[in-house]
């Protein structure tokens, strides 16, 4: 399907998606890039790209699918390293987790070849970083969310849903507004509050001893907690507003169950632990999803 | 082992115990009773009980295991019910994951007989309640804390821990107030934001398309947030002092981490979003846990 990967930033998503779309048949040859050249080596000693590229633009050069998988903060910059090699004949996409600002950023500094960007942002991840748990299997059987913008060619929107069905993704389309409400709620918020809990009890005398005896709720619990630093910071700051309101909308309900406790409200505070209950226990992952 | 368990209380944790307990050969009948008579029913119709008994009183009646699986402020009037009938040759244990109110309940109710009580709390759960969900393997591998009080019979704690390390568990002993502090810590607080994260989500209009979205992330993080209800309840209400005290430092720490995010310092953000992701990277369950 594309002769060249261009792959810019070769961390965990970005390496699993070369190996994935390799594996697929979908790309013939990837030529990466990474800040450090020393993750770039090790990209292509461990197999996921077949070129170290010295900087993004050379691996952007020649390239019909150019993937950006750097830290949402680093992606003007990027664009504007690339956007001279850009043609119509390229599919660009990236796997950001806000979208707003990766938009922001793209029309900013692709102005009039913004329409061959579609932004991207597939729902997977995992709790350790690095190419060197790149894992072909990371994005099947996922979601992936597409927001284009009204510049975005219809035929680029086409190409990139085919490309991430062809991996085993469920694609939606929404706007980048809509995407980055929903995520402040379902991912930004709950690695905040995991990355706050982290926190809260390493910070006690006892912190150390009390983690000792924690079980498996915690360890689920917490997971996201050990999340890759420089991404989660670009996130939460990129969606500072969004999250700023889910997060009063969470400690409004944080208070409210704190009243009951304090004023000993049996029958509300079931009720309210049932309602909280029954919404989990009823969810379910998006049919498609593993 | 022992020739009788009387199970007071046949939901997940009280069934598990007895599948787990019958397939070690630790106890050769099982005599249980609960709350509703349809739950107790069900119990024996599925093999997790023997015998099917009409109270609390009668499921004791000739035990030399008694096992008390109740919600936690179901504790006093449990043992009320059924202290007429307890001997020296018994050995009573529950599975409460709050202990100081546990001992203090079993105080009040036991008097002198307080001594055949053994306080313990395995770290094991499952987000889903009722008999119909119990795993015999729902204690392998897992920690049980034993919080015995200054009458507690030397040969009971013995007795117990064996008890437990026969089902696969690793044993240790605290007292009850350190048991509390630290659950409150790592098990009651996380269930207590699991539910408020919850709350916040669904009560809003556009809840329900965004957990649409959710993916594996806030899967495994909401996942306490499906816990049983009435449990739960007993459990926040009978630690809220400390819960308070852990509740508070978790504000303290998402105070900070929205400070630096609604004023930009990157950095310092970066920092803190580090120390918290290398917490819950270096952590590790109890080594003896699966």
């Amino acid at each position: 399907m594309f002769e060249q990967l261009g792959l810019i930033g070769c961390g965990l998503m970005g390496g699993s998606f070369a190996l994935a779309a390799k594996r697929a048949g979908l790309v013939r040859r990837v030529v990466g890039y990474s800040k450090s050249p020393s993750t770039t080596e090790r990209a292509r000693q461990l197999g996921v790209i077949d070129v170290e590229a010295p900087s993004a633009l050379l691996a952007a050069s020649g390239a019909d699918l150019v993937l950006l998988a750097v830290p949402v903060a680093a992606t003007e910059s990027t664009f504007k390293a690339i956007r001279h090699l850009l043609t119509p004949g390229m599919l660009v996409i990236d796997v950001g987790s806000t979208k707003r600002d990766v938009v922001d950023a793209a029309r900013r500094a692709l102005k009039t070849e913004v329409g061959v960007f579609v932004p991207c942002h597939p729902i997977t991840g995992r709790e350790v970083a690095g190419v060197e748990n790149a894992d072909p299997d990371l994005y099947a059987g996922r979601q992936v969310i597409i927001t284009p913008i009204e510049r975005t060619l219809t035929q680029k929107i086409e190409q990139a849903t085919a490309l991430w069905r062809a991996l085993g993704c469920r694609v939606t389309q929404m706007s980048p507004d809509a995407h980055d409400a929903a995520f402040a709620a379902v991912s930004h918020l709950p690695h905040l509050i995991a990355f706050a809990l982290m926190q809260g009890i390493t910070r006690q005398p006892r912190g150390a001893d009390y983690l000792a005896l924690a079980g498996p709720g915690f360890r689920d619990f917490s997971r996201i907690a050990a999340a890759d630093p420089q991404m989660w910071r670009d996130v939460l700051l990129a969606n500072r507003e969004e999250l700023a309101r889910q997060t009063a909308l969470f400690r409004g309900a944080l208070d409210g169950l704190e009243q009951l406790i304090a004023t000993g409200q049996i029958d509300a505070l079931e009720q309210a632990i049932t309602e909280a209950s029954h919404a989990r226990a009823t969810w379910r992952m998006t049919p498609g999803q593993k």
